[in-house]
């Protein structure tokens, strides 16, 4: 049977996942079945969550094991009456931290929300509404106000990236598909000139990148494995030449590519 | 002077980031500077973390906050030993893990890869080019293998959440813009009628609407407020009349329309 857990959180549940799920990989030997709480914002919510997490402690006769990140101590009492494998990972945290700042905390729940500060909500959105109109060199109008300018072969992960830059980082994250024209010239393309410094290199292994590309497109030389070895040897020449930084995408996630970016860039 | 905090992490840090900022709102009348530090996978990334958070405490003459989440012990071992605020998000809870779950913990580093896991990635990669090819109702073609259609009026919302849940939730998830055609027959557009199931409406105060339509197009009926709250009210009545779940999303971030979107349509 697996081990039944719950994340609880008062907003989205994607930290207290996040970390609960990692923690979780540290037992590679027991078989976990994950479900999340969210919005447990007040006390009704979280005697709806007690409830489930006491039901499931009921039919599979082990208690389940509860991570949370509940900000409001009232709440997370209910959560943590009601079963006895209760990690809280917010409120550990709050009595060492008071000894640290020599100062009591405000207690206050949920103080974290998306929309309270509208400027950082307006600046996301524009970064997302620019990063779609740039994408696949869409527009090369204005890429100069990009934040950073993606650059590399056709399929190569570009597209997530920049739209995880926008994202999570609010950054107005363009991109650049290098093809055969930029190739013949061997050189940085004119569009990209006045942009130099906020230009990134990505590559890939052109295994994986015919792969990819064949599920897109099964048929012609755009997935075959010598026309990838080709643009791919291309590009990273190119890189070096314009000395460009550039990064191997192939075993890396998006989060991680965006996040080498915005440190390697030293955006914010 | 704002007082120094760094986020080590041994990948990109997005999560020890939320959860210690969630922790410092606690701390509203202290003002904080702060610092991410991914990557730290190795002892030798570790050292260097170590001379940063040393250097700062050195300069500032008073000890940062340090928050980690390295799952590696020696590579801890090393940010503990530099400082003595240090809030260590992930061995905290490993021991009592270990007494829950009645076994050892692997102290295994970075289990967690994106691309460790390709079926999940190629999931997810598949699910953004899908939501980016059906945005804005582009094509309405195979909009029945959507996971998910947002059904609103032109920029409530529907763009950026759709991308979230992709990304996030690796759900292909689409989305409908209504318009006037659809307002004269106060019905569900033919186009959606055989996705009945997977519609979610999101709706927004006509006030914010027109601010929001106003800096993309100043001129023209598009952006008044009388005309935001015509069509608001027209999505409302089709949306009441139809019996389609539906959000305000006027007050609530990206992230917390999509954890709603999951939860009330019951995505995984």
């Amino acid at each position: 049977m697996k081990r039944r857990v719950f994340f609880v959180s008062d907003r989205t549940g994607i930290t207290v996942q996040a970390l609960g799920q990692s923690l979780l990989t540290q037992f590679p030997d027991t078989q976990f079945s994950m479900r999340t709480l969210p919005f447990v914002k007040n006390q009704v919510a979280a005697r709806n969550a007690a409830d489930i997490i006491r039901a499931a402690r009921e039919e599979d006769g082990v208690a389940p094991l509860v991570f949370s990140t509940l900000t409001d101590p009232a709440t997370q009492y209910i959560i943590a009456d009601s079963n006895e494998h209760v990690f809280d990972l917010f409120g550990t945290f709050i009595e060492p931290l008071e000894d640290a700042l020599g100062q009591e905390s405000s207690h206050t729940a949920g103080r974290m929300h998306g929309m309270a500060d509208v400027t950082a909500y307006e600046r996301r959105l524009t970064a997302l509404n620019f990063t779609l109109s740039h994408d696949d060199g869409l527009s090369l109008r204005d890429l100069s106000e990009s934040d950073v300018v993606l650059v590399g072969v056709s399929r190569c992960g570009k597209t997530p990236t920049c739209l995880y830059l926008a994202m999570q980082y609010s950054l107005k994250a363009s991109n650049y598909p290098l093809t055969e024209d930029d190739f013949e010239r061997s050189r940085l393309p004119p569009a990209l000139e006045n942009c130099r410094d906020k230009i990134y290199g990505l590559t890939i292994q052109p295994e994986q990148l015919s792969r990819i590309r064949h599920e897109r497109r099964p048929h012609g030389a755009y997935s075959t494995l010598a026309q990838c070895r080709r643009e791919v040897s291309l590009a990273e020449t190119m890189f070096r030449n314009e000395k460009i930084a550039f990064l191997d995408t192939t075993t890396v996630s998006i989060e991680e590519i965006a996040a080498t970016v915005v440190r390697d860039r030293g955006l914010r």
